[in-house]
């Protein structure tokens, strides 16, 4: 590696979208199958999935939730019996029509078996899990229901992004019904809650609490909660969201039961979800030209050992002070958790071995080598330093101090993405402002421009689509955390609060 | 509850087929969904899953393996590249044609966006995993590839049972690649010994292993080894599966390599499997007329505290009590993990409370009443002894001996399933005996039959086939433990060893 490079060409500043396609590449964690839009999730990038499953599966499960299992299939039926939501998915929608395979007077194997109904592959299930609870409910006494359900989902996507839009991927979702408007409310801000902690505390990633405006509701919602981070195009991702469904999944589905009045009522049903998106998310806020960054709670390995060995016969003394370094490691802990050690022991020369580690972003690299082990010492070095700093520590001090380090680097990372992102919020007060703030300076690289605007909005949704048309930027949240009255640049007419305006994925 | 009566009807002699419907019912483990074929599962048997699934994933990390995901669906001219594969499997395809929906002339939304070449939903995922293994292997460093991946998939079952056959299910499929011949088939007696050791020491299932007849096999493999066990109806259960696949996938999709010798290679392949069908086979092993009895090693609970209040006013008190038996209990390890327990405070009255946990079969059961609070005891009821058996511990003595009742239940389970298994095999030297052996003595009862012969066969498929046809009585399997020379029954011919002729599921 020349010292002047970087790993990673082209350059984040060269071009993002590429940059990001190179750095998945490179760190192994995924790539574009041959069924359109549908990825392969390779271990790296999978480990990653399991970390973020784990935690969340946690988080879910203290806050009272249970996981359950509902049909891969919807039937068409289903689907439609709420308007609004059958809409929003029409266009993306994997369709079943047939259940086996007939060889046809060529010999050529055909779709046989016509359904009656064709099945949808779901793109999300709160139709077909809202039949099982109108089952499941009579009284009051039955609610609420807290499930979690970790599934693939598929939608469509024309123009798929690995992690950010694939055809099939892979998340959990929530679908919880209420007896009372207050109580499902008071869910669907709970589990927004959960995840901008798992956001922040988990991801390192900052986000942006707040509510969609009702054009970019989820279909059938009354009210969406969404997190929105930003990354570093300065664009915004919709990391997660949670859902107000109201009564209207309720209605369609017969989820009724008898009230403690001894009426017959509907009940209230919220939905939430994150999905493998959060990986394209943190790889897009954390990663620099050398690589992919993990952050070390969710990293399937925080520490990687690479055995330095000059010549063969050296081999087997290294490898065993290895072994043993690791398993001193994997006897400390950090925030609660063993550390996740992996010794890469395979045949290769240590400076295509140390850069595959920058490039898979592993928080902390341990070589060991003849020297060291004389020495008494290892050479440790931090991912959210430069590739080239290194520092000498005696193994036992390295030992008790590498949770610590983990520990700062968490730390940094989250501080990094912060700092990032209120350098890139501007408040805007005038129109004109708010379209240079939007139009690129350069017409070479159309990606860049201004970042997040907070800019006052009257609530009129043409307004939305006028600027949604004229720059590609949309209102991503309404913010819990800003509710200064004011006056929208773009109508003069008065605004309760001013919004995130961003170009996002 | 009647004292004479059994908490399920019908009882396992009565009707086991409709038994086994009942417990799963009154276990509230799954339901049958809208969507043919497709069950529901419900959070006691999701739990049991993760159970399952969290033993078995250690298991395979241990052994080396790492979790990746490909896609759902597989293009059609991938699944028929291999022959033999796809004729297995395109009797129960499901078919996506299209993309997304539309409205019709009528205004009623149907398939619309035909796909150019129709995606089969995976069957299984030799294919779509065999062109990735193409692309990733290109001399024998890159060997043994050793992954595995937790999944749905399809096979359109024309008669579904809940856990045992549905058209989706839930299952892990391992798959791997290998330089030589010798490593890939011992890579599939490995697995198959997991297979062995988890059914034993985790579902208290003793399993016959050995190797399918070439009727038997997975389509498209040169060997399928696998895992038999015996319900109590005294069928058979394949349980699991391991198959060596040669080269015939190598081939079909091109997993070709740079050997040592610098000649360029076929890769030899396997592929490994268990699935939600686990459940049904602990189902119908552990069962009793009372309802389902969990191995404590699965159990999603180990303990469930059930507090006895028969005045409100005492229910804190009580419910407290319970809280702190539980800190107490999950400071407690077997088999080093903290005990599972949970804690029933549903205002519903004893009786009821108590026969739903002896249904849902969590292996202890502790009350807690205000006499008990008094006397600073707890009464204990094990689901593996008679419903009415409880008996009276110190609370103290409880605590430190619930891992001791965990182990001596886990074990009471499978040497019970053991010696039913036992008494259910029979040495069978003459077609007659054979006939008469698995003819029902009752023409009522068309599946009570005697249970697993051990009869030699000299490997002439035409047997079997006429066995199957008039008996519907198949090899389950070629068992490797079990190797003496003889005469086949049917034909008189040589034969190289006894197998294991059943019924099965």
């Amino acid at each position: 590696m020349n010292n002047t490079k970087t790993a990673i060409t082209p350059t984040r500043d060269q071009d993002f979208p590429e940059w990001y396609q190179q750095v998945i590449a490179a760190a192994d964690l995924a790539e574009n199958s041959d069924v359109r839009g549908c990825m392969i999730i390779k271990p790296w990038g999978y480990g990653l999935w399991e970390q973020i499953q784990r935690h969340l599966d946690r988080l879910f499960k203290d806050s009272g939730h249970e996981n359950a299992y509902f049909p891969l299939f919807i039937p068409l039926s289903y689907l439609q019996k709420e308007a609004g939501h059958v809409a929003g998915f029409a266009k993306e929608c994997a369709v079943v029509t047939h259940h086996r395979l007939e060889a046809n007077a060529d010999g050529e194997l055909v779709p046989a078996g016509a359904l009656t109904e064709p099945l949808i592959v779901r793109p999300t299930s709160e139709t077909i899990i809202g039949a099982s609870f109108a089952r499941w409910v009579q009284s009051y006494r039955d609610l609420p229901l807290l499930l979690n359900q970790w599934a693939n989902v598929v939608r469509w996507e024309m123009r798929p992004r690995l992690f950010l839009r694939t055809a099939e991927f892979l998340w959990q979702e929530g679908h919880t019904a209420h007896e009372t408007k207050a109580e499902a409310v008071a869910e669907t801000e709970r589990m927004l809650a959960v995840y901008e902690t798992f956001a922040k505390d988990y991801l390192a990633l900052p986000v942006i609490v707040g509510e969609k405006s009702e054009s970019e509701r989820f279909p059938g919602a009354a009210r969406t909660l969404c997190i929105e981070a930003m990354v570093q195009d300065r664009k915004a991702v919709q990391a997660g969201t949670s859902h107000f469904l109201g009564q209207n999944f309720a209605k369609t589905s017969g989820i009724q039961f008898v009230g403690r009045d001894n009426t017959r009522q509907f009940a209230f049903t919220t939905s939430w979800g994150v999905s493998t998106r959060l990986i394209g998310t943190l790889i897009m806020a954390h990663g620099d030209d050398n690589g992919v960054i993990l952050p070390p709670r969710v990293a399937p390995a925080q520490v990687a050992i690479l055995p330095v060995i000059p010549k063969p016969e050296q081999r087997a003394e290294i490898l065993a002070a290895c072994e043993s370094l690791s398993a001193d490691l994997r006897r400390q802990t950090w925030r609660g958790e063993p550390l996740r050690v992996k010794i890469d022991a395979r045949d290769k020369a240590g400076g295509g071995k140390t850069w595959d580690w920058i490039k898979k972003g592993v928080p902390l690299r341990v070589e060991i080598g003849p020297r060291d082990l004389a020495s008494g010492s290892v050479f440790v070095a931090r991912r959210d330093q430069d590739a080239k700093a290194r520092q000498s520590y005696q193994r036992e001090a390295f030992t008790v101090s590498a949770a610590a380090l983990l520990e700062e680097i968490q730390q940094s990372l989250y501080t990094r993405a912060l700092t990032f992102r209120d350098a890139n919020i501007r408040k805007i007060d005038t129109k004109e402002e708010f379209y240079a703030y939007f139009t690129p300076q350069n017409a070479s690289k159309p990606e860049i421009h201004g970042g997040f605007a907070l800019a006052h909005w009257c609530g009129d949704a043409a307004v939305e689509e006028q600027i949604k048309n004229d720059l590609k930027v949309t209102i991503r949240c309404i913010p819990f955390a800003d509710a200064e009255p004011g006056v929208c640049p773009f109508t003069g007419k008065p605004s309760k609060q001013r919004v995130i305006f961003a170009k996002s994925y």
